[in-house]
């Protein structure tokens, strides 16, 4: 069973999880940070369907039974979990320690029947599959009321911080709005509050102005470097119009948002040369509906090097690469 | 020249520093990660005096002139800056976007004359002698009313970010708080508000209390795990006493200061295998003196692994070992 704790210095929320350190490859990163482990069999491929837990969803265009062959996106439990669905979110406090029993979700979205190892080779329409099926997921998880926060993110290669090299992404649900999500609601109400705009609708207009950190757009997408990015290359997909929340996108939209992913992750590919790299979408909590002042968003983040003791002691990060050039870098990084 | 931005969603400031990029291994990590890059001639080393930028402050028990042999411990600027000070902190904004000059300190203490690679094999002594150099330079840097904040930060092995394998730490001194330190001291002030205390206090009478995350002990500081680390085997050093400012340390504090982390680096050697490892050390900034509510303390994290997408994504970091085991395996180590 985990363990939620807060730290009372900081106020972040931390899952201790005794069990995940049984996952096989959790050892220090000794070998070369992009391999991924040799897995043979894979689990996640097709036909193998009875090496993972129980698959919760999956896509299945010409029907078929559960774990069976068939699919094109399955959704499973994670086999070591950071979080399991039992029980209360139950919060006790001794002396300055808060803690919240270990309830959330933690479950592993397997984004091709093929054995593909990047997101970039999979075709935009296979892309689409699992960002519809990651979305239908969300959905039915934000009808617990337990979960106040559902986190769909990937890692990919190793430094990357992947244990298997099949593609595919997570989701983590948690009892509690982690603290990064919580900051930006907080600044996102406060700015709405005194200038009366969702502050991703005037970034995507003020990006749009600027057009200098811009790396591709379509209809419904804008994708562009931050201004004050952690990480070199680091890049976001933003919806053009207001949308509080990723899980009640229209297909219309999770197609254009594929298009627009699989094109960015083209031009890191060429620009950086298959680098392992990190992505998530933040959304609108559960318990806010739609909300007026915040709008979800994808980002996505190059692991170029390690974080190391200045960012992890003050959380204030030194990139190399200015947003500008990295936007120049990857809108020419297709030419030629 | 660098630039200082403000990321307006999360308000994390970030230093656009496109020089550092020019620096000696700043690659992909596709190395060993343990492995430091080989170094000949080291220009750390006694007699290269020449080989760095010349000497800001030194150690010279027997005397001698800067940049000469014979010192014990020495400053000197970073070769790769990612802030130099000249200027002012000028401040100006853009629509959402904020942004400071990048005016600001990053430094090197060298800790050996010898070609020493690890921390850990400093005898005690000369451990002092390297904390008591940095806190005299801290002590310097706090006059400079351009300067919110300075970090003193050890990156160690080549996963944790070192580029050159002799032992040293480093300075980034910055005209604003960093978010961390921020919110550290927000919460502390809104605990003293509430209860009368300094935070940190309570924590080091809490653990003394409950007695199964602390790692050693002496007349002046307490090692213990904190009740909810990011990272495996985390261990923070706080003073028992209340202690706002590391610069005001006396001399004595500072000795005992080296005496337990030399005893908790030889622990953690012991324990882990040599890991790679980032540690810091947080202080009251200039501009509050001596706050009732804030106390500096040093925290030192083990860097077993890669920071993934779920972390990098949320800030909220999941960690498989807890604190209570790591300080059990830690207290045991050296037995034997």
């Amino acid at each position: 069973m985990s363990d939620i704790r807060r730290d009372p210095l900081t106020g972040r929320w931390v899952i201790i999880a005794p069990d995940r350190a049984k996952r096989p490859h959790d050892g220090r990163l000794r070998d070369d940070p992009k391999q991924a482990a040799p897995s043979a069999p894979c689990p996640f491929d097709e036909g193998n369907e009875g090496k993972t837990p129980p698959e919760l969803l999956s896509c299945r265009p010409g029907g078929g039974a559960p774990d069976t062959p068939g699919w094109r996106v399955r959704v499973v439990p994670n086999r070591f979990p950071a979080l399991e669905r039992e029980g209360a979110a139950h919060r006790t406090a001794t002396g300055p320690y808060e803690r919240i029993e270990g309830i959330g979700v933690h479950e592993v979205v397997i984004e091709s029947p093929e054995h593909i190892t990047r997101a970039v080779d999979l075709p935009p329409e296979q892309l689409a599959l699992a960002l519809e099926t990651g979305r239908e997921r969300m959905a039915e998880l934000a009808t617990d009321d337990r979960i106040e926060y559902a986190l769909l993110f990937k890692n990919s290669g190793r430094a990357g911080g992947a244990s298997l090299e099949h593609v595919h992404s997570q989701i983590i649900a948690t009892p509690f709005v982690p603290k990064t999500i919580a900051e930006e609601l907080h600044r996102a109400e406060a700015y709405h509050h005194d200038v009366g705009h969702c502050l991703l609708c005037d970034l995507v207009a003020e990006e749009q102005r600027a057009g200098e950190r811009i790396v591709a757009a379509n209809d419904a997408f804008l994708a562009f470097c931050p201004f004050a990015p952690r990480f070199p290359y680091e890049t976001w997909i933003v919806p053009t119009d207001h949308r509080p929340r990723f899980e009640r996108s229209a297909r219309g939209e999770i197609d254009a948002l594929a298009a627009i992913l699989h094109d960015l992750l083209v031009r890191l590919d060429a620009a950086l040369d298959d680098p392992p790299y990190n992505a998530w979408i933040h959304t609108t909590p559960r318990a806010l509906g739609d909300a007026a002042f915040y709008h979800w968003h994808l980002e996505l983040t190059p692991q170029l090097g390690p974080t190391a003791g200045f960012e992890r002691g003050s959380d204030c990060f030194i990139n190399t690469v200015a947003p500008e050039k990295a936007a120049k870098h990857l809108r020419s990084a297709t030419e030629a």
